[in-house]
């Protein structure tokens, strides 16, 4: 009976029927449909399917979808990228569009990160503007939406370790980048997140290891998974730090709370004297997010009954993963739309509360 | 007689002889002295001498110098970029700091963009915030400096070929990063910029390969040196681009105008098909910022009598590189310190502006 033995493999179709229900409720209360422009540069084919992808969920869901074809995607005569930030900006400039969904990568990754600065955050549904990162990375999570079009670092609502039902007045949700909340969401869905304990706190006592700190994934992820409650090890190709909300004897004895840290208590990060293979063996959760064919965890690392997230195109884990595993999600791509969708919704509001205002 | 037949080799200091005279005459202009904050978070020793060197430069022109340690440059119980973030909050929300310059690489590529966001435009001295690329790839030249606090993309001054002597009413120069900014003054003093021809296609006629397209370096220079009106041969790993702002033919014969490039003519960027040997062979000028002290540019491919310019901190000429070079330039960074002081005398003009307004 050893295939009874194995863990639980869990797609995300279960996860992601309730949001599914909630964005189609809250499209039907909508004044007017939700215009979603994807812009494609390249001719990647994971790209393409990506945008078919979007198309297919858009139009399945009623929302409305145009997408804007430029450089190699366009024609085999242009280089990759030919025209995208003109795309971007005719976008951000047109009244008829509510959100704006770019396929990356494109350039690489400097450039790339400057186009995410040209999307207009008010309609950066993939929330990859520095404004929603500085956000996230100082737990600001709620703000006046006309900071979106002022004041360089967003002034914030007073944090509070308790969120309440609703913002307060006059603030609205810090838009939270897709990829990294549908990982949240992924988690709190399994019981990774314990509802007992009060908001902002629901993943305290668990250890999570997070494979991966780009600026797009990895680091956004460890930062909101330690706002949470968690501790959190980051593993990078150099180097290993541990996110964490749980004060710690300070190192420097001169050191004093900053500004920034008084204003907006938020998770610390240290570097961590751990290596991978003792990460995995304290790890609850283990989530890999390495963009490589070859890259694989090894399944003889990990301790037994924790929980694997696999966010990689390619499988960062082993076939015999769910051996040790109680449980593997393999892709949250289905989530990730849905979280793209949920913000689009809530753009759009907050483009009519900067208009009206 | 070999030696006689050599390529001269220029250093800095005569180049930044003039700005230093200027720059020394607008400080005594100022009503007040400037204060820049440098913040070390490593304990790199490039690192640490460059910090030197600015500390050295601010006293010995009568500028303030503060320098900010933190992470592993305050103790080695520390990690490297511990506390940085902080730093640069608490410099940003001082009152008395005009400037802050922070002394990358600290924690990587991807983590430092995110840093560089979080400076305030308004005490950018480096010009590395993403308002300052965007207009330097818009080719807009003067901004509100009201707009360094609003709208995320600028909104622009109409864009000129002809530069008036002084910014329209109501306008500053936007800051421009430095270091591309120090290359252009060298090139501006070789005589690649001929003054004879109109501002802004003074380099009309000069093909420049720059070996480097990161966003700090050879991207924002690339666009510099096109929107001055050069054939410009962006070099990187594993392709290169060619920068200009001469029509060509265009391969979609339905592409139209973007309303970006109606409203701001700048340069066009797209694929060559050239070879590094074959780019190299044409080029009036070479500039190469490869930080690595392996990578050599070849003598055997320049072309005889060209200009080359160092900007690594490791060569990346050969010895004999003045065998074939005209000129070669060995070093920036005396120019890049003084469009850094120049960059701060503006910028606190810029902070009155906006505090009177």
């Amino acid at each position: 009976m050893a295939t009874e033995r194995k863990g639980l493999l869990l797609k995300a179709d279960p996860i992601s029927a309730a949001f599914r229900d909630e964005v189609k409720k809250d499209l039907e209360a909508c004044s007017s449909r939700p215009k979603l422009v994807g812009i494609l540069a390249t001719s990647s084919a994971p790209s393409n399917n990506y945008a078919e992808f979007t198309r297919r969920q858009c139009e399945d869901l009623g929302f409305e979808f145009v997408l804007k074809k430029t450089g190699a995607a366009l024609s085999s005569d242009l280089a990759a990228g030919e025209g995208v930030e003109e795309a971007i900006i005719d976008a951000n400039e047109d009244g008829s569009v509510h959100g704006i969904m770019v396929y990356y990568p494109i350039f690489g990754v400097q450039q790339d990160h400057y186009l995410q600065q040209v999307v207009s955050p008010l309609k950066d549904v993939e929330g990859l503007h520095f404004k929603f990162h500085y956000n996230l990375y100082h737990n600001i999570r709620f703000i006046d939406p006309k900071s979106l079009l002022a004041s360089p670092t967003p002034s914030a609502s007073s944090a509070s370790t308790v969120e309440p039902e609703e913002p307060p007045a006059g603030t609205v949700k810090s838009i939270i980048p897709c990829t990294p909340l549908a990982i949240v969401k992924c988690l709190e869905f399994v019981g990774v997140y314990n509802k007992i304990l009060p908001y902002g706190d629901r993943a305290y006592g668990k250890t999570i290891t997070v494979i991966n700190r780009s600026e797009v994934v990895g680091r956004p992820l460890a930062a909101l998974l330690a706002n949470d409650g968690a501790r959190v090890l980051s593993v990078d190709i150099d180097s290993i730090h541990e996110y964490t909300k749980r004060p710690r004897v300070a190192t420097n004895p001169s050191s004093e709370p900053t500004l920034a840290q008084k204003y907006h208590p938020r998770h610390i990060v240290h570097p961590s004297n751990l290596t991978l293979e003792e990460c995995l063996a304290i790890s609850d959760v283990v989530v890999s997010a390495v963009p490589s064919p070859s890259y694989k965890v090894k399944t003889a690392l990990l301790k037994d009954g924790c929980i694997c997230l696999n966010v990689a195109s390619d499988k960062n884990f082993e076939k015999d993963v769910r051996d040790k595993a109680s449980l593997y999600i393999p892709a949250v791509g289905k989530v990730t739309i849905l979280m793209l969708l949920r913000n689009l919704l809530r753009l759009q509001q907050y483009q009519q509360t900067s208009e009206s205002s």
